[in-house]
């Protein structure tokens, strides 16, 4: 089978590694001429034995908008884009209705799996048609970890579903790693238990909170016991926020969510303006202890 | 009538001052011979005709258990002591217990006012039985400020009813405090709103957020506009903490206390440990961006 | 003075009365003939003498971008619009563009006051420019409460600015209202307590927590001393999201609004989908007491 | 080896089970004939040759308390006894200290592992001294997963910080569920996303959010897609709560732990009295539209 691939960065470039892998023939495009298969996007397209499918990789936002507008004005009837970069999943139906002009489909696919991904198989959550969809499941198949089908892919839904699912997959991330985090600010600030670390691992094997998080944050630990040197300072990608604005949009409560996404927030704050205000407005009581 | 008071401090001095001001006679006790009437408990006991009421206004936890102690060996039956200070409740049935075997009465009495108290009267809250909040109701009419009983005094129940619901009064207060200090942040962040003062100002008369916390926000902004200076540190004086811990106690979910508690402890961390371990766990990803 | 009002429902039609008896002439357009002046914009606005003043007050959304959108169309070089509806503030800017293509001005303004404002006075929070806030001056004057113009006005900042003061206005509302809940259900679920209308109502006077809202909560208990047959459902107008939202973006951390609009959100829940999968989870333990 | 264990219910009976399989002597003693080794404490004592250690495997709170005291009035000089059961960790250092009086040691031990830890092992959090510690090493080893040591045991530090370690896990544990929780429920409010099973169940290979909760998610998915039928209602076992109210004590901000548990709490309500008082308030308004 042959597909085209755009975007060769350590994603895109250990993907096209793992599909050829699987014996397909991938066509590779990146602005980086050093790791790209062909000139340009036309001759991407040109080599490409119609039906073509085309697989976008490319940032989020505005190149990957850029690169779909660029597609359509390239292929044709029957042809089909996947985008499987980080998309925010609004837009993914304006994507898909721009290629629908020409006839040509469109699946959007949340990728999960990062540098492991090319030994281990990537996490893949897709949306579109069935038609599609079943259109590029040799594409899937290469792509995900090896064994049944549905431990590493899933057709979520309709155009959109696939971005979504992965981007609510990172909500839910925001809130396990924080719920760890509050675990072992407790068992820090607790003086008769003195092997913090010890305890995390403790729990790595039989106990109802092992997980993935948690062999990394043992990992973390024992590099660092006291974590010491590290800084609060903590930067946000996007998901959590998307997903606690759709909650808000959709009426669901995500305390959990929006209490990681705070925490955040606030550890980049040198200066709570908030607790400022407190502070200020404990002032004007003159004392709070002679004012009550 | 003729009263004992115990602890003449800010608060203590200003009560005997408004009581005496409605004609009554109090006699005063402090460890400081300055402020003090008479030199100890024992000569305060003596000069007080029975049935005697003493108010122990001293500070809460153990200064006042031992007060009550004190007070158990010199008081006889038909006498009565209030416990006006800042003690938890847990401690007002021991209290009361305690007089109980000698024939002593208790009341507890919550007492808000601060420093404005002297002139504008003191709310109270008072528990205790029917028949010990009636004998001293002088006092509290003395105390309250003027206007209908009910507007400035309840009798919220049993012993220990009076500390709870200035305990509950204190919580409430910390949430609405942070309601305020998070619209103030927000309205600071926005680029457009450029008189956050003039807009608090605004909300002071006709608004539905009006308030004498409101109040004490916009003077404080009127002193430093951008709140220049004050920094984010914030002590909690141990009534919002009991609060939430009776909430937990009775399954009443208390998120706005929570919040507000919890937005006061960060206050006080230089680098949180939670979020640290959060940057800990996200820098194991090998970069998230090239994890997931 | 003169100026058009457009949209005389409950609070349009107070308005028109309080800017009249303050000596105005007021021209009132509604699409119900029995209480519009005029039968149409168009006749407004060739009654109006030029430089025109036409404030809007109609629904949010859609009916004041159609309304703006209409005046465009009518009004000539050196007119003011003032959109004094409850629209979000991203709605400000472009209606600003669009009626500066043909010269006409600017100005949103949040009104705060309801019912009450005829008598009392509305709270007014602008946004726009100097020039053109200061045209409009004098209905400002007519229309916030008596006194002096910062305690019941305010000129928030640029285009937008005054429609975002209201809204976090709103915001801090959610806050303040679940505050004094949580307060009153931990006094509801404490055994002690047996008067917690009565401990509200000593709040009312002398207090740090006293405050408009705290006098509405009492007049609530004393027609129905513990909320008898009051549903929990409560909706929600959209501010409170408007805000969270924007605290995202602006990446503002607000626990506070947060706890207390998700409190709404669940308020309309029969059955939680969350704690539904909490519950399926702890049923997958085999019954937790077993399984850990 | 040779060793006590008292309680023998499901855990303590697999417990013998299991540490019979590693070669060593284990009388049971239970207040149940039909699976007891002895008729009483005092047999099981003098069947054990000094020293001795005996396991204490019975309900938390008084039970174990008192099993404690007997223990004191049977064992000599040099023995030892383990409480094994989900006490709290208050309770540890009485129990030792009384103990002590008469020379025998105490170690209190967390275990996790349940139905699957007969087969699997047990995952072991220990506290007490390391003379102690030791002296019962050949427990934990038999009781433990196969493998390393530390991958499922951890001295965690003084008396109490055994079942310290164990409270932490489980309130790290609330966190955990809801976030997945919050996440399905997303999910399943999102109309482009139709196959929430199966984006939970390709979510189990590869991606970052893998662990054992979400394996059961999946399983309980599979029984029920939707979860219908489920209730909402969700109980605590109080580690929650202790470990929020430990975090209270040493002022470590949990907004994760509590949003989990306070959506608990709510989940048991029919009727929330917050939410009750909100809609109250807002029918004080007169209709907020109409007020504000």
């Amino acid at each position: 089978m042959q597909m085209g691939l755009i975007g060769l960065g350590k994603m895109g470039g250990n993907m096209r590694e793992r599909i050829r892998r699987a014996g397909h023939e991938v066509i590779g495009y990146d602005r980086n001429p050093q790791v790209s298969d062909v000139a340009s996007l036309q001759e991407l397209v040109e080599k490409l034995e119609p039906p073509r499918i085309v697989w976008v990789m490319v940032p989020a936002g505005e190149p990957t908008r850029a690169t779909v507008r660029e597609l359509a004005g390239l292929l044709t009837e029957g042809d089909l884009v996947i985008d499987g970069g980080n998309s925010k999943y609004t837009d993914d139906q304006p994507n898909a209705d721009l290629l629908a002009q020409t006839g040509v489909g469109y699946v959007d696919c949340g990728v999960s799996g990062g540098i492991w991904g090319l030994e281990n198989g990537y996490g893949l959550m897709c949306g579109g048609s069935d038609e599609h969809v079943e259109k590029a499941m040799w594409i899937f198949d290469a792509l995900r970890p090896e064994g049944p089908r549905d431990e590493g892919f899933v057709h979520a839904g309709k155009v959109g579903a696939g971005h979504y699912t992965k981007m609510v997959h990172n909500g839910i991330e925001y809130g396990l790693m924080h719920a760890y985090a509050e675990g072992y600010e407790l068992l820090e600030a607790k003086d008769i238990v003195t092997d913090v670390h010890g305890a995390f691992k403790a729990w790595t094997r039989g106990t109802v909170v092992r997980s993935w998080l948690l062999d990394l944050m043992v990992k973390a630990l024992e590099e660092k016991p006291n974590l010491e040197g590290i800084s609060e300072y903590t930067t946000d990608s996007g998901e959590g926020r998307w997903t606690l604005e759709d909650a808000i949009e959709l009426a669901v409560p995500m305390p959990v969510l929006a209490a990681a996404l705070f925490a955040r927030f606030g550890s980049r704050q040198e200066n709570s303006p908030s607790m400022q205000a407190v502070a200020a407005l404990r002032g004007q009581f003159g004392g709070h202890e002679v004012m009550q």
